[in-house]
């Protein structure tokens, strides 16, 4: 039986920490089993590195950047082999580039192309483990690369997809909820999530895993399973369907995304032009939009987003260099409120439960999306907690 | 021009330092030279990843430990060439293993088998200034080594070999002294030295450059020249034969070694097959021997040695285990001084001289070992430091 491990910077943050590490590893050996382990830095050693960095140059050179990072996870691997060889299990750790993690040139932000999986197998063969640096790759001609922030989930999900087995996520979060169990005290832990809910619900999962790993785990169908690396619970399976004894939820979770800024631009001529060049512009200036309602009133267009980022000024530059004249309104800060379910999809009248909710406790919805899976609304701060707590008590999201 | 130069830790402590070498660099660049940077770690880094390993491990795993090591120059090149690139000199670093800098399996203190310069020859002629780790490679199966400690002065010569070019060795000591300043405080800077004295000057070498390095560099005859990082000073070349213009002093320098331990073993018997075994069960248990002096009386050897290492009980035990009832003292601790010159071969009468301040001085030599260019004597620790000053007095080694 082969599986792939992640552990995450917290579970290796220190010695104590990757000897725990090292002794569950052992567990698992002695049982039979053949590990290959994905490690990241430790605790917040990259952020250290880039602090460094970042004193040095207001914008490294990204190359050089890469170069400086991969030392994080080097250093994790090197530390976890000397654990478990310290306690009689065999083990032999490898830079992403001594296994062959092919990425694209984009250096911080590198996209696996391929992994020869020989030297794994070869070192699987010979009983020992297989302890691989997160995080980075190496290009065609040989230059160090790091995949961008959660890359380590990423590396994982691949070199699991190339083994054809499944993947364990360790973190110092012993699974996914329903909701924030800040929030709603009473949050169901899943047992089982889909990739799309999964996906869907990423506040949620980011805290979790990544949702690029999610992505490729849903690709190549390679089953994710996270937990804690602290506590002995029992955590949530990622899949790509539920089990069939297990009735599917309508809804499978609710999440708070905090701090969203709504903009308003009224009566816009009515030309398809003018809404083009504005989301032109804001994507230029690396604006992320993310929900936005149009609607048409006395031969006009009035356009309502959210946005993620408070960049105020470069909002409000970006939208008067394409139309200096515009009637534009900036207000901040909201949150956003989502239900998502794979279940929706073939039950009718979720929508009309969610509005429910929000006129029953009065909470005025200041923007609106849907997907098949998801709906979002826009609401003030002071109001997203109730309606998460409220949403949960409907949707049976509680225990 | 092309020209290898070498950065020791203390030189890339930290932010301010690693500018301070950038702003070097950059102005040889602009004064059109080439240029191939050496880099140790960041100060105390590999100090420090050797204790998390030691505090995880005893006795860390060979390779692992070269894994996690090699770790710290990495750190090194990427920040100098952060740097370079934010003052506006195009720079891009290469751990050992992205130029093929080839050596044996022998982790913790592998040898450079082959260096490809290549690589190298291509970025140089790209005007990119070429930022190498020092202290590490890799063997042919691809796995990480270090070249064991002060290797990254080895790296650095052996790349100057490999492109035919000069290097020079940038630490916090200005360059070589006939004395230490500390003792002799006239004690004169080297301007030239050959690699022969160096070699035997090792005590005072050591601060300023590796043995192993000079070794290399007389061997492939490249030029070295090391001066401090800190301050605009002349520092010392380390040649294969002084310029001609210059007269060869009869001895270049003098040093202390300190702490060494005397043993004495009287009443052994006429029997060379004793000494044998008494040596090879001490190199067995890794005591160094240095000086040695034997003479017969009344039918019998009278051995005595001196070790660097003080470790008693070993080597009372070692031994023991060969001749349980021999008589044995244990006297520690000496120190070590010597005078070092090529110039001796041609000049007669030195050790005359040397004797002569000895006596002078009331000094008893506990043992005495002579080279073709050194004479070592053994003598109580308070005698060491007023014999260095009558020495340095004799031989003109003052200013």
């Amino acid at each position: 039986m082969l599986v792939v491990q992640k552990y995450g910077g917290s579970s290796v943050a220190d010695k104590e920490k990757i000897l725990n590490v090292a002794n569950k590893i052992k567990k698992r050996v002695e049982n039979g089993e053949k590990i290959v382990v994905i490690v990241s830095a430790m605790g917040k050693t990259t952020d250290e590195l880039i602090n460094i960095a970042k004193s040095i140059s207001k914008k490294p050179h990204p190359r050089e950047m890469d170069m400086l990072l991969t030392t994080g996870e080097q250093i994790s691997i090197a530390l976890l082999s000397i654990a478990l060889n310290e306690i009689g299990i065999k083990a032999k750790s490898f830079n992403a580039f001594q296994v062959n993690i092919l990425t694209t040139h984009d250096f911080t932000k590198a996209r696996i192309k391929n992994i020869n999986s020989k030297k794994i197998l070869k070192e699987l063969e010979k009983n020992s483990v297989v302890i691989i640096a997160g995080f980075q790759g190496i290009t065609e001609d040989g230059d160090l690369t790091t995949l961008g922030r959660g890359g380590s989930d990423t590396s994982a999900v691949a070199i699991a997809a190339k083994l054809n087995t499944s993947c364990e996520i360790y973190s110092d979060v012993d699974g996914v909820y329903t909701c924030d169990p800040k929030i709603v005290p009473n949050a169901k832990k899943l047992k089982y999530i889909t990739y799309d809910d999964m996906l869907e619900l990423s506040s949620l999962g980011a805290k979790v895993l990544h949702s690029r790993a999610v992505e490729l785990a849903k690709k190549y169908n390679v089953k994710l399973y996270c937990a804690s690396s602290f506590v002995e619970k029992e955590g949530t399976w990622v899949v790509s369907k539920l089990p069939e004894w297990m009735e599917e939820p309508v809804v499978t979770g609710a999440t708070v995304e905090k701090n969203q800024i709504k903009i308003t631009i009224n009566d816009l001529p009515e030309d398809n032009k003018i809404l083009k060049k504005i989301f032109d512009v804001l994507s230029e200036n690396k604006i992320n939009i993310d929900m936005i309602s149009l609607f048409t009133y006395n031969n006009a267009f009035h356009l309502s987003f959210s946005v993620l980022n408070d960049l105020k000024e470069t909002i409000e530059d970006s939208i008067k260099s394409v139309a200096p004249n515009l009637k534009f309104s900036y207000q901040g800060t909201f949150d956003k409120v989502s239900i998502v379910g794979v279940g929706m999809k073939s039950s009718p009248g979720v929508a009309s439960r969610f509005f429910e909710v929000l006129s029953k406790n009065d909470i005025i919805p200041e923007l609106v999306t849907t997907s098949e899976i998801k709906i979002s609304v826009l609401v003030t701060k002071n109001k997203s907690e109730i309606l998460l707590k409220k949403l949960a008590e409907e949707f049976d999201l509680g225990s």
